[in-house]
């Protein structure tokens, strides 16, 4: 099933090119329950939306490319992500001058944070800050945490996934931290939407490809994780408590590239679905 | 004045050694108002909350002692930190070879983020993962954000200040990102409460001590800052939007030690209050 929020904070279920509303099924459910402390009140009880939801063809649809998909977890407890989970990516980076010392690797360095704040979907576009650095994209698999988990191994690790979204983890090349630089609003989409596990037969196994203004930038597969989604999820678990709704964005593959205001980001991925970002320039709110 | 949470969620106003429930003035004010995207409901409110709670003295209260404090802020978007922001501290990490290369500087690093999810009250306690590791206290001073700020100059910054409180940036040391080895669930203590801004003089001058098991460990004042409180928002806010109840983390002065299940940490500030927080050993939920 693919799961989306769009327009004004509606929920939908994605089949073939429309979206159904099943928003007042989502707030039937979540009615009288407590909100939880932390992680997203509607994936926490995904399971129980689900069965609600059953057939939506009955529903009200819409054109999904009418709809401004927002991204697919409302209120995550953190935004968790992979740095230097390539080896081609790796290798690509360690060729440039500009950026922080040499990458310990990820058995070194570990995960890093990006901002809840940073989090937007692909209907809302990415704003560029810093018009005078190098501003990227890193398409990457993402992971949206079903149930809590805490030091969970890796044979168990993917009973804790709720589904798998595409995601840019947006970057500011430079010499500050990543959970800083990574940070900026907006530098954190999240889409088009969530397809739960239960479709993906192997999240190490997920082709996808991104384009800039149709130019093709990274044509890659999760099967050359340094860390796949299993470890990730293992390791993550041993240093904080994951929450339903939290995401842990993989790791760019090779290709990392420029944008600008102006640009349009697209990418593909027959197991998850397409998703269209354009990109604008930052402008502090009136 | 001075703001808590406390035992099952409850808001209260602190006065002498009293704690005066204003649970049900807090929920009034919050009724029927959208929650806001990111940030803190109450404090998104806090204004309308002073009005409302007015004179607090006929309000039922318990003593503070016989409470369980929780986190003043609740749901943040963001726990900004600050890296190495007292000299006094740079020059005691310098001598240590466990950490990561030198450090650059709070200009070349900028601030990093810890998880949400680690964010607890001083009644909570510190749960330690790693105790094979070094598990090292940072007593800091906390800003805690009121209002909505983006690209903000140092000049206008304590506008968007809500008020302040105490924060134990509870570290494992080690080669891994900080906001990844900093981000252990309940290794960001803030509390005893938030003093409201009109009641701190000078946020830049603010003495506090911070004891293990009675020995003296910081004997710090927010003086000695390197980025003081007014360019830590500036800065923040040029990368990000910061929101009602997301707070900075202001960096550790000299003086960060281990501690073990079993220690007692203990914090004195005149300007803002004192604090005891247990230490214990982390355990997976059953």
């Amino acid at each position: 099933m693919r799961f989306c929020r769009y327009d004004d904070d509606r929920y939908g279920v994605v089949q073939g090119d429309k979206v159904h509303d099943i928003t007042a099924i989502v707030e039937k459910v979540l009615a009288g329950k407590k909100d939880p402390r932390w992680g997203d009140p509607m994936i926490t009880h995904l399971d129980e939306v689900r069965k609600a939801v059953g057939d939506v063809s009955a529903l009200p649809s819409k054109p999904v490319a009418s709809v401004k998909l927002l991204s697919p977890t409302a209120r995550p407890s953190k935004l968790i992500a992979a740095p230097t989970n390539y080896h081609a990516h790796v290798a690509e980076m360690s060729e440039r001058k500009h950026e922080r010392p040499a990458s310990k690797g990820i058995a070194g360095s570990g995960l890093f944070l990006k901002a809840n704040s940073a989090m937007v979907g692909p209907g809302e576009g990415v704003h560029i800050r810093f018009l005078d650095k190098l501003n990227e994209h890193e398409l990457e698999l993402l992971i949206v945490i079903g149930k809590v988990a805490s030091e969970v191994s890796e044979d168990e690790a993917l009973d804790y996934v709720a589904g798998y979204s595409l995601s840019l983890d947006m970057t500011v090349r430079g010499g500050e931290e990543r959970s800083y630089r990574k940070s900026c609003d907006s530098y954190a989409v999240i889409g088009p939407w969530m397809v739960t596990k239960d479709e993906i037969a192997d999240p190490n196994n997920v082709a996808f490809k991104h384009y800039v203004n149709g130019e093709l930038r990274h044509d890659a597969n999760s099967k050359d994780l340094i860390w796949n989604c299993q470890k990730l999820i293992s390791e993550a678990s041993k240093f904080y408590t994951l929450y339903p709704g939290d995401v842990i964005f993989t790791g760019a593959p090779a290709g990392v590239g420029p944008v600008k205001p102006g640009d349009v980001q697209t990418s593909e991925c027959a197991a998850i679905g397409n998703m269209e970002v354009k990109v604008y320039a930052y402008k502090k709110p009136a």
